[in-house]
């Protein structure tokens, strides 16, 4: 049936990257040979360090692929944030943790849970299909839900995030907590980073439902250290706002050590903030205590808000 | 955390009605116990037979259920084929194997599969956590699974499906053939019916692209019977397309024995029929061979050619 590309979201972190290297091997071991695990996007510095951490090769970068091609969806399902021409491609599968964004003409294996992470889903896939989970597999998957759940303390986790976390760290022979937070931190390092490359480590556009929007989120373990950048970050984040026609830009910038974010918003719509989390944005920021998780603690309350 | 509904489509058929009262079964096995098995219409004369087989009550009609409540979406996700507040719900779980058309603003568990049947997917839930299949579930997918591949010969029939039908006869006691050709000769006894009831049996309000459209589906051993009351089917199927502002009505006339449809297609859009099939539509009429899939056969197919 030709070649199945498996891919995460544009600008991938560790769950998107890690997720089409295992479900590559998942469709392998299922028998389905011919598969490409591949990536839209450069690696950030946290999933660098796991690549390095297991000696192996990052997936395929890739722009697009032909139409008709068969493709699997890993950790996203959102046309916005995939390949161009996904209504000409064939999805055989999504496996995902996203709100369900995507609309299709036909029937398609399409798995989602409310969980922390895809691999924690992928988890699941190899034990109802009775599959060994190797050493190398084992990493990657604990790797992306320590990301994905900031060392399984954001309000995303859920308990099969954590049995997951419990039982890959065994095989992976590692201590989850030691290789997660030095994991994490070379996450968080900037120093070599323009603010363009800064901006786009992560962002996501998104409508809360007539605001047009991206919420970009920068992970740090010191959140002075980035607001030094404020005013370069600012003036970056107006001319993105123009050049997309933005309603709002929020970038948060988040404590994984203390779980806070630090929040500068900027656009016409920047006051929805203030109404959603109750709080003042004083020279366009604003710190929202106790949120780390974009996907549960910034869509949602956003969108009730708009 | 408040109860639960469950239910499948609207105008519900065998798979709809069985799968919400399959996963309540399901659910309480799993330790979820304040579930409801419901559904949005009345019972077909082949659903009929298979509760009345059984000795069970149907599902609850329900019309809707109040603004903050637990729901799992069965054998459907389309908001147009379910309760009309869908938005403002909580949609827990959606356990299908239709094409992807619903949009959340929070991640759910969405199970979807390419099979045949809602039914398909259920069972491999129970095997994937080891619940034990009693005589009455069995008896209900397996209905439910012959019911949507009329008799596992539909295009849609994959070999889960088959494998499926083959273990829960065997937990079921029934011979699949022999019951599952009863049920379904039940299901096209059209006798009682007026043309209302005719119409409204299993309609499925779609949009092929810009086309507005309904693509409704009636059983039958015997097409020509069906025919006798053409004259008076299409002078119902016009109000209906006038009431509802459609573009296209289809009528598929299914022999279920020789597993051909006979269309009656009208509307301004009726031409699109032609197109597709590359057949002559004569008095709105004409024969499609080999077609009995409304989702395999009608629905990508007409997008398409839109």
């Amino acid at each position: 049936m030709g070649k199945t590309y498996i891919f995460g979201h544009k600008n991938p972190d560790t769950d998107s990257i890690t997720s089409s290297l295992v479900m590559a091997d998942f469709e392998r071991k299922m028998g389905n040979l011919d598969v490409v695990a591949c990536r839209l996007g450069n690696l950030n510095k946290e999933t660098e360090y796991v690549l390095n951490y297991l000696k192996i090769e990052a997936p395929k970068l890739i722009e697009s692929v032909e139409d008709g091609s068969n493709v699997i969806l890993v950790d996203h399902n959102s046309p916005s944030e995939s390949i161009d021409n996904l209504n000409d491609v064939n999805i055989l599968k999504v496996i995902d943790h996203h709100k369900v964004a995507l609309e299709t003409s036909y029937p398609l294996y399409y798995r989602a849970e409310p969980v922390g992470c895809t691999e924690t889903v992928i988890y699941k896939l190899y034990k109802e299909n009775g599959l060994e989970i190797d050493k190398t597999i084992a990493t990657l998957m604990v790797s992306a839900i320590i990301s994905d759940t900031l060392l399984l303390k954001s309000p995303t986790t859920t308990e099969e995030d954590k049995k997951a976390v419990e039982e890959l760290s065994k095989i992976a022979e590692i201590d989850s907590e030691n290789y997660g937070l030095e994991m994490l931190k070379a996450g968080t390092d900037l120093s070599s980073f323009s603010i363009d490359e800064i901006l786009h480590l992560d962002a996501k556009k998104i409508d809360f439902k007539e605001v047009k929007a991206i919420v970009d989120q920068v992970n740090t373990a010191d959140i002075s250290e980035v607001m030094k950048l404020k005013a370069d970050l600012e003036s970056r984040i107006n001319e993105i706002i123009s050049e997309e026609n933005l309603d709002l830009f929020m970038l948060l910038i988040t404590d994984i050590v203390n779980s806070n974010s630090q929040v500068i918003a900027l656009g016409n719509s920047a006051s929805l903030v203030e109404k959603a989390y109750g709080v003042k944005l004083e020279n366009n920021t604003a710190l929202l205590k106790g949120v780390v998780s974009r996907k549960k603690q910034v869509v949602p309350i956003m969108t009730e808000n708009a």
